[in-house]
């Protein structure tokens, strides 16, 4: 079965991604993520130029993922905060970091998350919402809101 | 309270994204993950020039997120099917589309998503694999596995 094709600009996955921004936008989300908050520390953590960081941190600034602070006066120092739109990547962000361990962590994840609320370590896991069960990929299906045809299903099965 | 930062070496979230490449190849998986799966249909979704879709998808078949299969001898055309690893990525796609719904989708979600097993259209929520609650970035804490020290608790609550 052939499907249409999408096109970028009705997704709200690629347009998510666009807001992010590129590589480095990427990588000072995820040490913000870390609790990292001054400029000194993302460049520190990233071995990023300081004119390519500030760059990043004002595109990051204007797509609404972090609002910027004066915390020293003399001499002038900046931290970056999370906004709540920022902050609430954690969940893309940690079933991200699942995936990796899933495939790439050759059985030792580097990086343990606790769930302060229960005390216990965790991995992210994606569910449905009103089902409450794991997501798989073979099990959904989508359509466009502004077309009213009928769910189609998904592609192939995956092989290995 | 200060934090050490993170190279970009161990960070199981960055491999990932290392892993998955640059911006058109997140698109290509992104319309794989919607059924797509030949050439040409890559090319039409995205309008991408043909010599670099063919050095994506080389790219995404090298790193084992898709494998190709030859679908017409004469011509000679192949198709591109996700492999189980990058099936996988299927939670963290719409994790992310949710994300985009909430914060950039004005009130109507250009995509529905059905969960054919139970048949409702859902949302993908991320939770707790221990207590199945829903992750919010403020109860998490995280150590790194090969350092023994405590827990630190994420950064500074979000801002508006």
């Amino acid at each position: 079965m052939r499907r249409k094709s999408f096109g970028n600009m009705q997704c709200p996955a690629a347009r998510g991604l666009e807001r992010v921004g590129e590589w480095w936008s990427i990588l000072i989300l995820r040490d913000a993520l870390h609790g990292l908050s001054r400029f000194d520390e993302f460049q520190e953590s990233l071995g990023i130029a300081p004119n390519m960081l500030t760059r990043r941190l004002s595109s990051l600034v204007e797509a609404g993922l972090l609002s910027r602070h004066r915390y020293s006066e003399r001499p002038p120092r900046y931290e970056y905060r999370l906004t709540d739109m920022g902050r609430d990547l954690y969940g893309p962000f940690v079933a991200m970091l699942a995936w990796g361990d899933r495939w790439l962590g050759k059985g030792k994840p580097p990086l343990l998350l606790r769930h302060a609320e229960c005390g216990r370590d965790f991995q992210a896991t994606v569910i449905c919402s009103e089902c409450h069960r794991p997501i798989v990929a073979a099990d959904m299906q989508y359509r466009l809101n502004y077309d009213p045809r009928d769910y189609n299903a998904l592609g192939p099965r995956s092989v290995t």
